[in-house]
């Protein structure tokens, strides 16, 4: 293998598939990257079996053929890469040189007969979305999604289409992340997509303006932007029917000032912080609530507005599970709707529904 | 103890004097931060008895008095304070009560009489010297400084001021940096100060314009800036004798672009860092020297253009101690000057010598 290529494009191209590289792989050519000349291009590829990342650069291939790098050393050079021209070739001994301006290195291979092959097969289903809108669903579903390993399929984000409606939802257990969108697909079919590919997908998105063609076959993902191809292995088995989770009606629901609420609840959470909980208890009254947090370390007291339509009513939740979705909220108010303090609350942004976040409430004497 | 201030004053004085909050003390006091109340100002101190901030904001005080509230937690509410007025007071139970907006918390406090006091003595020497040139010094001479517990001298600066010419050298065994600078001083003394009370003070001063005044006396430095008093432990015993380390003289020297040694040492340190000792060969000939590392990682081989005046020599370096020095200095050339491969090196700007950056080599053979 020789070939000549563009020192910033192999710096780009490096930096974007070493995200799939794994870092304790069992096996040790799973942190390579495979390199290989064909025709007028370079193909790099990284994969921890679960996400595959490949990007093509172009390259003045003078020898076809291939290697896999040791993925660490490869991304510390190609960092150091400027705008000069680069010469990557295979010698004798096995070993990869790189060769620009005054510089000349080699680094160590894997047998490439070791690298993992992976394919996309042919028929395939696909749905079309937007990048922003793409970006939209994983950063609101992404917080419910669980890291318990004992239970796989909650370490994922179904996405399940019906006559060109997606609805993505994640739940850990504690929450429930429910989002429908209108988009465009190929028919009627729903697949888990793990959180981990999720967020690096959004990550390779990033400048992307045309819109995303997913496609998703049996036990996989496949999607290209920009010469960038990404695989990744989806979750079997069959989701949590959620529909269950939730309530079909409420009896007390109230309005807030998401900013108000968010800053109460930080302040409050300083205190309740050292209690594993994180309790926060809401004292909800005809036009106030009353926040409050209690540990050895202090005590934190905060009134908020509320227009309350119901009873009032005394509940405690997790602070860190309301704040993180505040956070991610845009909206100016924040719709809650509650039965009694034992039964799930649903939180929306006031007069959308197109979001809903459901969340747990823990005992008061806990 | 009660009192109202301006919350952002608070919250800024705050997280100044977090800066010496003790982070695992034996004495939990020490993890706290003192609040005396006091004709019309509020002072707030922290201190590890190594290092001591004091900083006085104004306030409309009620009633005088002190407490020592926890440092973590306190620092964390400030963090979320605006611009409202808060109002903090002693309650009964001993609790520091804080009052602002619709908020009420109570944290958790020590007892003052824990609380080591602090004060600066009568006679003093001094030194004047602008924000900008301490902040050079301090960046030039901490890199040099030791972590090594089993010799606490070396894990301060010397600073020794004779005639008005201030010489600070630090050194950890294998590099020593020394800086001259003109200053106005009250007299002849020297003093040796701790690396981290000198970074501290950096951070301080960042927006500073005027001149600093450094109070040395026989076992402490005292230094005000902006309403923050700023109180330091100097290390005690004898520094090393600098003198004898520097060579009397050399027989060889050459000059060398910086930048371009920089780059090629980093990628060369890339392939050495999986060695212990980052072990970079220099193969310095008349017009060009070759850098080179190597370990079962790879292998680096690069040229830079040098003008040298005396012998080819073969020599090696610590390479992370040569890019540690280039990394700080801002001149476009520097100066080599050799003796032999076992003999210490000193560095300089070419065509200055108020700094001089002295490392030693390591054994081609290691």
């Amino acid at each position: 293998m020789k070939l000549i290529c563009d020192g910033l494009d192999l710096s780009d191209a490096v930096l974007k598939v070493s995200k799939a590289l794994s870092s304790k792989a069992a096996n040790p050519v799973l942190e390579g990257i495979k390199i290989s000349a064909k025709n007028d291009s370079l193909i790099l590829t990284a994969t921890d079996t679960e996400l595959t990342i490949e990007k093509t650069i172009k390259a003045d291939v003078l020898m076809e053929g291939e290697t896999v790098v040791v993925g660490k050393y490869f991304v510390d050079f190609a960092k150091k890469l400027e705008k000069e021209q680069v010469e990557l070739s295979c010698l004798y001994d096995g070993q990869l040189q790189i060769k620009y301006s005054d510089s000349e290195s080699e680094l160590q291979v894997y047998p490439v007969a070791n690298f993992p092959l992976v394919k996309k097969s042919g028929e395939e289903n696909f749905f079309e979305i937007s990048p922003e809108e793409f970006k939209d669903i994983v950063e609101k579903t992404i917080i419910s999604c669980s890291n318990d390993d004992s239970r796989p399929i909650l370490k994922g984000v179904l996405f399940e289409i019906t006559d060109n409606s997606l609805t993505s939802v994640s739940l850990d257990g504690f929450r429930m992340s429910v989002i429908k969108k209108e988009i465009v697909a190929s028919g009627n079919f729903k697949a888990v997509i793990p959180a981990r590919t999720l967020s690096e997908i959004t990550r390779l998105i990033e400048k992307e303006e045309s819109k995303l063609k997913i496609y998703i076959q049996k036990n996989s993902l496949y999607l290209e932007v920009e010469n960038t191809v990404i695989i990744s292995r989806l979750i079997e088995g069959e989701f949590v029917k959620y529909g269950h989770i939730l309530p079909n009606g409420f009896s007390n629901s109230f309005v807030i000032e998401k900013d108000a609420l968010l800053s109460s609840l930080e302040r409050a959470t300083i205190v309740a912080k050292n209690d594993r909980y994180n309790v926060v208890r809401f004292d909800i009254r005809e036009n106030v609530m009353t926040i409050s947090a209690k540990s050895e370390v202090g005590f934190v007291n905060e009134n908020v507005n509320i227009n309350l339509e119901g009873k009032d009513m005394v509940i405690a939740f997790n602070g860190k599970f309301l704040s993180e979705y505040l956070r991610i909220v845009k909206d100016e108010f924040i719709k809650f709707q509650l039965n009694s303090p034992i039964d799930p609350c649903v939180l929306t942004a006031s007069g959308k529904d197109d979001f809903i976040y459901l969340v747990l409430p823990v005992s008061i004497n806990a």
